[in-house]
């Protein structure tokens, strides 16, 4: 039985995480180091971020396109700060086709500079501009120590590219994009995030600009969940995206990306998951309501009648839209298939026995609540909407109460230290990479963001006493 | 001028298609050898393929999943047939995170390899089984002759993998995938298909039984647009995917796999395309109707009243379903407006000036038509959707007239290599090897399938005289 029992998060956090992975049949293993299958569970869910990115993509403009698997070597080596951040993780293809290539190609670890390349013969006027394209594809980073969404060589994502006339615009897209992260993670991920901008040592290689992002794990942890990055004129120079603007003098142009990756899977697992196993958010949900008709083996005149009760409540949920899920599995107890959806994090069971049908009811369990509730079955279909409507209030509030409880202003750079273990610390700082350095050697912890939002303060460095270098305090955690 | 006009089709199909793909902006040429960008407006043409298979695979069971890019070198060494088939093509990583792999990996050519692995793990009983798994993924085969969709070094495809219990279930998968791209290729790509089974010597690498559908392209070439293969027990032994039946005794699972890439793109392009450039079937097409507003541009007033009727017309057709694209640029005439669209294959075209919105109507073209109709603006809509649902029949139509003047039953080998320029051959054949070899050095043709459906006859072999290996006449064409 022991090995039945999920770890508790309380006991060690990380073997909850890796064993609710597979034990809720989100990923599997694969044969390739650091690479894992996404199986059906966890891709419906991936499918389901995707598909509202994307709406929320194209209604800002933006369309999808597809660039080459396969960079050349020589590319990465135009922007100086892009070499420097990716090379240590390419993966580099030497052969093909039997014969040894005259250059080797990498693996796209991120595409800022085939798309680099392919921008400068498509921008040559201002008329040209912006291109606002995105594409959804899988990268590769060889990374040494990996564990499943949250580090893997390969994963899956999206990656925005814009090119613009000017910084403004640039800059206004940055901010639009992460803004749409925000609403993503909050609105259908059920996900609190702090949206803010990283400090200069956090920024993403070649940018001059990024936000972020950031969610607290249910370990306090914080995780990039999403990021978007103004690069100024860096790319557009080393890959000439230049043109003709409309005094048709010949300038640059400024140019941004931004993305979200399979890495968002393991936010919502480490972000609502419980000693019971996973919580799906219900916007994202695969399955957002199981059903599982209730009758004896040995009756199976009450098994049809059930059968057809059950398919008729099914048909009526999802004409209401919704993504509905009957396990009618031989051979199992209705016990084991409950505990198995509960680990799997559905956020709505029903059940629907003969003495149920008799009243007219079905009985529902709420994932996130204790004991059972009769709904009428008539008016079913109403009320298990309204009700996934408030689990998704009730998952964002459940998870903002948690962050709120575990933050804290903190000026003293002792009780910095004693409270960075289980608290994001909101401090003052200088903003320099040499202290925040030494912070990460005293701690462990790292910058995530300057807030975009929050009081004016601007005290002296928590650990230096130099001048603050933002208008505001900067978080302050250990993170993934 | 003459660098604008497009080459003809009669006059060099091969030039034509190499022109249009840039020209309609589809793809773009790539820094890469033998791999392409695929841009906008031909990616968007995927999204549409791609929805519309997906949702026919979903309706039919099957789930999505993803496996890793990087195949160790060793697995390919399982299947011999597969080894054969694939390994000239792979392209190698040998050096990753700055030192040499121990064990070198191949980028995916086709995932069967990867998923036996995995699926070994995942069958132990007749009780795991079906499984009914497909993947959306881009897979690499190091070509030397590459042309942008036909045949690319990398490509975007799905492939779906089953396994199941017995060799009926497989059997009946493999067919019932065939099926399904027969009536997406009809119905939504309005390409007329044969549909039929390959030869011994045309099946793919590893498979018992491969199902086809083939397609004629403009120049009477057949292209290959859609396989599924039933791999009998091939793989499961390979990579040991076994499970214990229900009479308690260890079997191996029959496997299927089934696949439609960006190559049927290339099967539109030269499916319906003419001397004015593409003609996109309208349930897959980006933009179904363009709206093109008329008016002078030193008359701001006609402009604003024009562009307020031209959002209404646009809101009222978006309303019935349609994807509407409103051409509003400056500084572009109407008739470059208009060659453009043409070229890109928009099925209907829509004008409206201050004299059509006077009299209360609106100009359609139609890509498939000369001269132009009034619609009333009142009943645009109604109109439109009707236009739209024949101008499908017409395309699919216009294909499958063109590929019936272009069929024709041989029986002499010398009539075959005067015919076969030009034509598609139903002949008598013996089915071996040697002789379809014999064929195609005579020929250039192949055999292309034979066919579900058709006359029964058992002739001797065109060629040989041998005894038909079949029941009923197998095509030979040039192909792709």
């Amino acid at each position: 039985m022991a090995k039945n029992k999920l770890t508790p998060q309380s006991e060690d956090f990380s073997a909850w995480y890796n064993e609710i992975v597979y034990r809720a049949d989100l990923a599997d293993l694969s044969p390739v180091r650091g690479s894992m299958v996404i199986k059906p569970y966890g891709f419906a869910l991936w499918e389901n971020i995707q598909r509202k990115l994307d709406d929320m993509f194209k209604a800002t403009g933006h369309e999808n396109l597809y660039f080459p698997l396969l960079i050349p070597m020589h590319f990465f080596e135009r922007e100086a700060h892009h070499v420097e951040g990716f090379s240590p993780e390419l993966a580099v293809v030497t052969h093909a086709g039997g014969k040894e290539l005259e250059e080797p190609l990498a693996i796209r670890p991120t595409s800022e500079t085939i798309i680099g390349e392919m921008y400068s013969k498509w921008v040559q006027s201002y008329r040209d501009l912006p291109l606002l394209y995105n594409q959804w594809a899988n990268v590769l980073r060889w990374e040494m120590r990996t564990r499943p969404f949250l580090r893997t060589t390969e994963f899956l994502w999206q990656e925005g590219h814009t090119a613009h006339a000017n910084a403004d615009e640039a800059v206004a897209e940055t901010t639009q994009m992460v803004n749409i992260y925000t609403e993503f993670a909050e609105d259908f991920g059920a996900l609190p995030v702090v949206t803010g901008e990283k400090t200069v040592g956090e920024r993403f290689a070649g940018a001059q600009v990024t936000y972020t992002i950031e969610a607290m794990m249910r370990d306090t942890k914080a995780l990039q969940s999403g990021t978007s990055h103004y690069m100024g004129t860096n790319f557009a120079e080393a890959f000439n995206i230049s043109f003709n603007d409309e005094n048709n003098e010949q300038a640059f142009a400024h140019t941004t990306s931004w993305g979200v990756s399979t890495r968002f899977i393991g936010a919502l697992i480490m972000g609502h998951g419980d000693d019971k196993g996973l919580v799906m958010p219900p916007r994202l949900a695969p399955t957002q309501v199981v059903i599982i008709p209730i009758y004896r083996r040995d009756d199976p005149d009450t098994k049809a009648t059930i059968e057809t009760e059950v398919n008729k409540l099914a048909a009526d949920l999802r004409e209401d839209g919704l993504r509905v899920r009957i396990d009618a599995r031989e051979g199992m107890s209705p016990g084991f298939k409950f505990n198995e959806w509960e680990q799997k994090g559905v956020p709505l069971r029903l059940e629907l026995g003969p003495k149920d049908l008799e009243q007219g009811v079905v009985v529902m369990s709420n994932r996130l609540k204790e004991g059972k509730q009769q709904l009428s079955l008539e008016s079913a279909s109403a009320q298990v909407s309204a009700q996934l409507k408030a689990f998704h209030t009730d998952l964002f509030e459940r998870a903002k109460t948690f962050r709120d409880e575990h933050s804290l202003n903190v000026d003293d750079y002792e009780v910095f230290k004693e409270k960075i273990e289980g608290n994001w610390l909101y401090v003052n700082h200088c903003g320099e990479p040499e202290c925040e350095n030494a912070i990460q050697d005293d701690t462990k912890s790292t910058p995530r963001c300057i807030p975009f939002e929050g009081p004016a303060s601007d005290g002296p460095c928590v650990r230096c006493g130099k001048k603050s270098a933002y208008e505001r305090r900067v978080i302050f955690a250990k993170a993934y």
